[in-house]
């Protein structure tokens, strides 16, 4: 049996911003708005670090229709933060929800986010501080464990497909090698996503590298080589995360920016493009070679979502909350998916030790042997989770028949 | 009075693609379909280059339903190149042009692929060849003499401000200081039209730098420092372009490549945004500092296009074959605005020397005093042309009263 737990509720965002960040935030206020055990809500600015500040905004005064529009809007709108709470912020932490009589605390982000919220609710428990806590999943990485998928990818990879296809059609116009990098520290779905860009044969990309797989520079050559011999032309998507047989990520060689959870800047920099574009350049023929880094935009970019992302983003901040308040005491929200060839999701309450921290990766059977390109098995997980792209299409092309 | 000229037309896209370049071009085609005096309908594979080597597709072939799906198309479908014509390259193509009976001749492209259609003109008049030729405007960077804007701007410019719009809110949500690098080697309108990202007080971009003014490092660090100070981030767009007081582009220290028109390859390489950055990290005490280079995304991103750009970029294209057909021997498209608040233009053909060769600038009066900004006036000459962009919202944010 639950018992009844009166309190004002705290929720906050951490980690990277993505598209529908938002959603989940509103859905969570406004499921709270129907309970009455939830007296004020209120909003965390820049994650725990807007506890820590005692920077809080009060959400009940937020009208409906600009907490819609807030909904709608890309990125992080309480601010977010990278910061893994020491053992004396928790301290802090917990002297400042009990002067704020905080008693649902609900924190979105990715996995070292989830790992925050675990500290936190371990810190709880340990002084016997009654309280209900949530994470709510976030991240274009796709890489929290125990999710089919989580809200954010869908939206980032539908972007990520967009800028491929547009390229390859560059690319097509103008030929050369042309170097996407993607985002993903140490999954490689989002890179993997760029696979969907492609509609006829011969479509790029032509080559997809992921941090699952070892990099190994000589094979790269090789491969984007064999490429443009065959197409004249060659398009390449590549994980910022990339990295060596050793396991140490190639764009670090550059890089060596850190923050509090021990994750190195990869994004922000196009270093890691133009030291590919450059190997192609001094070790092959081909003169004409490119890179774009999609950077932040892929993250952000605004009118852009799937719409099953977007649905699913703001489920998953729902059910945290009505979870919360009649069911449990903890946890976090995963997203799964039934079995068939119907797409469907339900969810479930899972402990937030089982997603906090650890990274998950991409199935084997969404790689393919050679290391260069994903399965079809991939194609089928993503395709109904980033949903319809833009139509695209090409002259058929009947040559004129030569002349004298 | 024009007399009829009957035979094959030929069309072609030259330069940087855009997103709307194959409307200009379904454009043509269809109006081309609708006078007897054009019979064979011929379209070259990669500009001039498929005239050389005779590789050109029969586009009378392509189904209705194609050419339109083709129109909605970003990017050349046609294939396109780079390529000024020399003196031999000249004669060569009007011994194909006579071989293939063409008496119609359309260049869809920039101030480069209309000095390509000058020369090729001049050529035809000095051999007396009996010839119709239209050069068509496109280009994102906005350069063309003569012309209010120009097809293809509208839809980067879209995707610029959408970019922007988003890159701003990630920054407000993760605060540091943000470099976007967007397109425009010589003119500043695509980077100037970065500031239509900006819906309240302090939203980004805070400071924008164009290729009309010359670029100093030293101001521009005091600038960002200055923006820093009070907002605690700052966004910044700059134009690839940018040049210092001798009128050498900052990003020429880097990159080498040039085309046939003497064009330096500035795009491509994430180099200049990284340069930008690295200055600011290591002259203040900043500490988050990210670079973002949009590249080829801004100008064949799938599914984002101006409305107004479209409808005249598929004007453009019809009224070329018009004019050809039905008035003038020779010439180029140009869109010129009617004055008054109210947005309306009107399109008048101006002779192939106007338009060729040389760019046109900003003028002064978009730019601020400062030369880190826009005016008011760039703002409401752009509006109309880029249209309405996604709706973004922030909270309203009322502190919680501080306890205790």
């Amino acid at each position: 049996m639950t018992q009844l737990l009166k309190g004002n509720m705290l929720i906050a965002q951490s980690g990277g911003p993505s598209m529908v960040i938002n959603r989940s935030l509103v859905g969570a206020i406004q499921e709270a708005k129907k309970h009455k055990e939830i007296e004020g809500i209120y909003g965390s600015l820049h994650g725990i670090k807007g506890v820590l500040d005692e920077k809080m905004i009060d959400l009940r005064k937020e009208t409906a229709a600009n907490l819609e529009a807030v909904a709608a809007t890309p990125s992080s709108a309480l601010g977010t933060v990278r910061k893994k709470p020491t053992e004396e912020d928790s301290l802090k932490i917990f002297g400042i929800m009990l002067k704020y009589n905080i008693r649902y605390f609900f924190y979105i982000g990715g996995n070292d986010s989830a790992e925050t919220t675990h500290i936190i609710n371990e810190k709880a428990r340990k002084i016997n501080y009654d309280f209900r806590c949530f994470h709510i999943p976030k991240t274009i990485d796709n890489d929290l464990l125990e999710n089919d998928h989580t809200p954010g990818f869908g939206s980032a990879a539908k972007f990520v497909a967009c800028a491929v296809m547009g390229g390859d059609l560059d690319n097509r116009a103008l030929p050369g090698v042309k170097i996407d990098v993607i985002m993903g520290r140490h999954a490689g779905f989002l890179t993997a996503a760029a696979a969907l860009a492609r509609v006829n044969p011969n479509d790029g990309p032509h080559l997809i590298y992921l941090p699952e797989r070892p990099f190994v520079v000589k094979q790269f050559i090789e491969d984007v080589k064999r490429v443009y011999e065959k197409l004249g032309r060659c398009v390449v998507a590549v994980s910022e995360g990339i990295s060596d047989a050793e396991g140490s990520a190639i764009a670090t060689k550059f890089i060596t920016e850190t923050d509090s959870h021990g994750n190195v800047q990869l994004s922000g920099t196009g270093a890691l493009g133009d030291l590919l574009a450059n190997e192609i350049k001094t070790q092959t023929q081909i003169t004409r070679v490119r890179a774009d880094t999609f950077g932040y935009l892929q993250r952000s970019f605004p009118g852009l979502i799937s719409e099953t992302d977007a649905r699913e983003a703001r489920i998953v901040g729902e059910l945290a909350v009505r979870w919360a308040v009649s069911k449990d005491s903890d946890g976090s929200v995963a997203i799964r998916r039934k079995p068939g060839k119907k797409y469907s999701v339900f969810f479930e309450r899972v402990p937030l030790k089982a997603v906090a921290k650890s990274t998950r990766h991409m199935p084997e059977d969404f790689i393919n042997k050679a290391g260069n390109d994903v399965t079809p098995a991939f194609l089928e997980y993503a395709r109904p989770i980033v949903g319809p792209l833009p139509k695209v299409a090409s002259f058929k092309g009947v040559l004129t028949p030569r002349m004298g």
